[in-house]
């Protein structure tokens, strides 16, 4: 089941941190969001600070045409994106993915916002709740 | 001069586009940030879509100290992170960077927000605020 949280939607996962991470980049692709940055929080933790931490990837999701659509009707626009996504490991066979609600992210801006970059939230909402059913599933 | 728009901070500067990544690069890390991630817009439009776009570019932002904080507070602050730097060319010369609000982005958790994670969000902003005040000096 997703679960609706105020930043985004929650997922558990009955699968592996690296099964989850796979699986999360799959379902984003079938909807055109391909990954285009991934930080390893647990490595960055590591070789920044030398502290452990659980497995913890933050992944940007960007589909091409949304964003060109976004950061044609308005350059600052880019300071929401990419769409984020977190895979979090809560045991070494569950995972908790984290999608953002790209509606909420616009509400920050809502005062600014142009009706095409509405749409263009609306759409990557829509999409984006569609990844977050098929990994439920 | 650094202008205080909605999602953040803008500074325009009468330098060329890659010099102003640099800059904004070199006073990130003068506040603890690291730049953990760049993605080229024009250069992913252009392999994406086949589409020509000026120079822009988001730089992810990292304070590793301060990402710990928060995370250890609120995994879901992972949603927020890292913090949102954009660089884009306005002509051969000119260079507007705009730099994300942290108390902005948590205010759309706030219902959530720990104390914890609101005092990370207050250290980030006074830093990102100083960033952009040497970047406009």
């Amino acid at each position: 089941m997703a679960k609706s949280e105020t930043l985004g939607l929650e997922i558990e996962m009955p699968v592996s941190y690296a099964a989850a991470v796979e699986r999360v980049t799959a379902a984003l692709k079938q909807e055109g969001f391909g990954v285009l940055t991934r930080i390893d929080i647990h490595d960055a933790f590591k070789e920044k600070l030398g502290v452990e931490f659980r497995e913890y990837s933050i992944l940007g999701a960007c589909n091409p045409p949304l964003a060109h659509r976004a950061l044609s009707a308005s350059p600052e626009v880019g300071l929401l994106l990419p769409c984020n996504v977190t895979v979090e490991a809560t045991s070494p066979d569950r995972a908790t993915v984290r999608i953002v609600n790209p509606l909420e992210m616009m509400r920050m801006g809502a005062a600014d916002a142009s009706p095409e970059v509405q749409a263009v939230a609306s759409e990557a909402a829509e999409r984006l709740q569609r990844v977050a059913e098929a990994l439920a599933a």
